[in-house]
């Protein structure tokens, strides 16, 4: 079963304050589903940050609905887009945002789109048209608004594809993905291509650095290669930067030699 | 009915972090209810702010109770402040905070003072005296409150009105009431004034800006005038910070010719 | 009863954004207790600040489980504390963090280590070891798990001591603890040093500043004195930032002469 009415509600959006709160309270009001934020702090309209976040961290929930909404083009034509991935719904503007957590939620998700809809406001679909049709399927489910006529199946959603690495016996080479609050540079290069390195060196962008476990593994101050959370390769600095000490950004090219 | 049992409890300051969870553990040793922020990033001090955000956010909630805490008061003689307001109650400092969005909420709001109290601190009223008496009206309801002495009706509450504007046939004249988190400019000119230019530019303080039903209609980097979606005007970038690109502060006049 | 079923889960990180979702999804994947954040602003890996506002904070809630991940030692060999304290249960990295919340909230609070785990990542003990720990205890309670071995009594876990103060007749000698997000300077020294000198002056290193019930007693940009709501001197500015107005920072002596 999708949308699991015992299941709870999550948000995500590049709102910051205040937002935020009149989704919650437009959900709050259709239904009683616990409402667990993901995050508001997304950096605004970058779709391809958020649709990273939200691969990484919408897969430990319970079957839930998920509901995100980094739109740039809120008010143009784009559709609304609802998602079916194994026992999750995804409800968010069609523009990539979650194509990425719907395959690795589901082997083989189906997607959705809005038929029609009219909005109260055209700067807020959030609070206008996704958090009612979030709120709607929590309670009725997708089944019953494509019966109904409200979604119907759409083959081409947009896609959007999160860089990966190149990877040979002994070099890798992708690019850094995004950079946390913490400034840890994540990149796309898979934490298996270090794993065997732990308390040895290898070289990144042709400097030799440290790979730890963890943070704590070299000095306060000191650069290390280590693997993150999300399982890829990540520049670190203990109690820093990573970023900074690596002086990279996201879409900077970063090769590693073992 | 007012302060619904089964409704929520929402929660509203200028606190930051991490002063609103005295104020949530506070309300959660009192009651069951769903807990839920619309922000606590409201600047600090700054009632005409965040009175704008309540009277724009909070009718989106069901029937709840709503504290509100933004109070550079604290600790002198301000009277502790609820109102019934349509199926809603609000508790706050009485200076004006919630008056907006009292009358928004209820035709006919009334008013309601605490008789007497005492905390134990003169510095953080929000967890000693409101967000115990939030958890009391949610628990017991308001009438129970006046009942025992606990609460007052009083008729003249501190009052607070947002700007309006003076608009003719082809000119407005209003201004800045707030600028958000996204920089837009928020003015107290009545979106209905540009809703038959989109498309179109109007004069805003004597420059030609085009109006748009939303912000990716224009370059990112572009200015526009928008209606947003709290019905006003706003002054808007795409991508960027109206209020920068305008040059206006919150309080400055803005002048709209078609 | 230790970790009701009824009571509600917390949830306290120096984490920012976007990883305590992670930590969230973890637990209501496995309770349906309230989830109730504290703070995920606390600043990072500074395990002292984050032990004072826990224990200023977790007594207003209701009996509870608190999950609590300030881990500068992240996937060093430093053990994963439980205490049992009244009726609440905490769970966080064996560093101090949650030693003085527990003596505030038990008399004899007794702690307990995880005697095994592997955990998915050397990064995010928080997502992998704590929260599923925390959302474990929650729900089966602390005894079960020593009784299945999964815990064992520990009589010696890291201990951190708040600083306290040097108080005689007519002099008291502290230092500043932490600074609050309004930059309000909390001292270790007891409010009951000033009580009795509400409207007249008191030393401060040396120079005389009044000392007031509450900020709006001074006027705007004016340094004051004050108890602040977790029961200690306070040095502050009405509508400013004290630590500033004071020149002080975290670890600074205060002497204050009445």
């Amino acid at each position: 079963m999708v949308a699991d009415r015992d299941g709870p509600v999550t948000l995500s959006s590049d709102f910051g304050w205040p937002y935020p709160a009149a989704m919650r309270g437009v959900i709050a009001a259709r239904t009683d589903a616990r409402l667990l934020d993901v995050s508001h702090a997304f950096p605004r309209g970058d779709v391809r940050t958020a649709a990273f976040w939200l691969r990484e961290i919408l897969p430990y929930f319970p079957p839930a609905t998920h509901l995100a909404v980094v739109d740039p083009g809120v008010g143009t034509d784009r559709a609304v887009l609802v998602a079916r991935a194994g026992e999750h719904a995804l409800v968010a503007p069609d523009n990539g945002l979650v194509r990425p957590v719907a395959r690795r939620l589901g082997d083989d998700p189906t997607f959705f789109v809005l038929t029609d809809y009219e909005a109260a406001s055209a700067t807020f679909h959030g609070r206008d048209v996704f958090a009612p049709l979030a709120a709607t399927i929590h309670e009725r489910g997708i089944d019953a608004l494509v019966a109904d006529g409200t979604l119907e199946r759409t083959v081409d959603p947009v896609d959007l594809r999160l860089p990966t690495a190149d990877v040979s016996a002994d070099r890798a080479h992708g690019e850094v993905i995004v950079v946390d609050n913490f400034g840890n540079a994540i990149t796309s290069i898979p934490g298996t291509f270090v794993r065997e390195e732990m308390g040895a060196t290898v070289a990144v962008n042709d400097e030799r650095v440290r790979v730890e476990r963890s943070y704590a593994q070299v000095a306060a101050g000191e650069r290390l290669v280590t693997i993150g959370s999300h399982g890829n390769v990540e520049l670190a600095e203990n109690d820093g930067r990573g970023s900074e000490a690596f002086d990279v950004r996201v879409g900077d090219a970063v090769r590693i030699a073992r």
